[in-house]
């Protein structure tokens, strides 16, 4: 196999761009999602879209990285960071699937409020993953770090509240196991988003 | 602690070979399952075995490689590997033993479709694995690989499928909670798949 | 970014130990929780200040290694032992919430016997742990760690007991879906301990 010591015609750094670029497209468009009445054939197909153009950009950058000897960062990092990167995309898209085939109806403020932390927190990673380019970066980077981790805390304490609500006044047991998932997939998001500032704080650690 | 250098008795393609048969056994011997009326503690007990076969050459690679200092193959994909591989018999035998837990009785035709697509899986995944042993087998190895991507790709929509008509048509709230646990885990193990086609995909790269 | 070369201030082993002495706390206070009638807001406070302890430990930890140019043992296995550790007492603060947020009422002689097999491995891996510090330890780590994987195995079947009871008799669908949660997070903190066992058992043979 030819190994690239010098690629010039890709950048690792754009293509990590590239793809929180997804990943943020994709939190976007999950808020809109949550404020329609209910989830169709055409919506899962829109979030199906994102994920597959987030999907192609992880495939690249993988691909990029068995071919190039030396790499700006780590090779685990640039693994972990890409497929870390990947499943915020993933669970946005499996959210959206799983609301259409739980035929979940009707506007749902408390689902509508957390959506907002999850575009929140997404923008704060992009720019997390975009500062990681230059070392001058640092104090931003840290900085976005900091807020997606207090956005996950903000999202447990809300997904905790979400669920207190549900058990305390939904009596129909199925509508209870469909929300419950719903909420908790909500959250991992979050929890993710943290999983990938945790790699991008540390890949500074080391470049500091 | 001795380390071997070459070690002359024992192979690790030859074991990876051995734990995979355990997990075509165990694939198998679950199609059989969902046709059976229901499942009985003989049912867990046959299942179990094949289990414990698989974990028995689990434990023998991990010892293999403590002691050995050269290996044919990345140390740490050695290691992910046997576990990955021990993920997805430790997950037909999950499925299995709450099946007998939840009681669940008369034969599910979509799940018996399903165990057809997991069998599938398990069987590329033998021959991706199979084929590692010998750089020549590259294409075998790699089309493998993409099957297994395929039938996981194939799985999410049987699954959706199956969890839209069980919400659909199931009342009882108890048998929804246990019918979407079966569905989900036989989904997780087609996810199991597709990691241990990662992982192989990853060694054939590396040594190409 | 200074790196110590020998750093004298500080010392991985010790802060193991205390990290292992809060997750220890944690599961003792679990057992004195599932005697309680019910779960109150200062319940869930207790358990939260001694994982918010835990986690000072954690990040601690983490810092040093960063800062630390040698480390006794690999910088990976420390940062897995750290981050599973980190796990169990993370999981057993799940728990408690759920339990509030649930409103689980009344004592549960099953998980009141759980929480005690919980302690009993929570105190096993603090020995394997504890031990870390010197080869000689060898044979009370090992032992420690085999008694771990034994508790485990306890755990299991009496997870798969509790779910069959709870499942033949409990009738009302919203209790099942709240009681099986717990249950299944409980045996998952065992799960955690001997992914413990399994990183503390391979730094010691390392070593050996």
């Amino acid at each position: 196999m030819f190994l690239n010591f010098f690629p010039k015609d890709f950048n690792f750094f754009d293509l990590f761009e590239q793809q929180i670029g997804h990943a943020v497209e994709a939190a976007r468009f999950f808020k809109e999602v949550v404020s329609y009445d209910c989830v169709t054939e055409d919506t899962v197909s829109k979030m199906s879209a994102i994920e597959h153009k987030a999907d192609d950009v992880a495939h690249t950058i993988i691909e990029q990285l068995n071919k190039t000897f030396i790499t700006p960062i780590d090779r685990e990092d640039i693994h972990a960071l890409t497929m870390e990167i990947d499943n915020i995309v993933d669970m946005l898209d499996t959210i959206v699937n799983r609301m259409r085939i739980y035929n979940i109806t009707g506007v749902d403020k408390n689902l509508q409020e957390f959506a907002v932390v999850i575009e929140e927190s997404v923008q704060a990673v992009a720019v997390a993953v975009g500062g990681l380019r230059n070392i001058k970066n640092v104090k931003v980077v840290f900085d976005a770090c900091v807020e997606v981790n207090r956005l996950e805390n903000v999202g447990d304490t809300m997904r905790d509240e979400m669920l207190m609500e549900l058990f305390a006044t939904v009596k129909d047991p199925i509508a209870v196991i469909k929300l419950k998932d719903i909420y908790v997939y909500a959250e991992t998001v979050l929890d993710i988003c943290e999983d990938v500032a945790h790699i991008v704080d540390s890949i500074m650690v080391k470049q500091a």
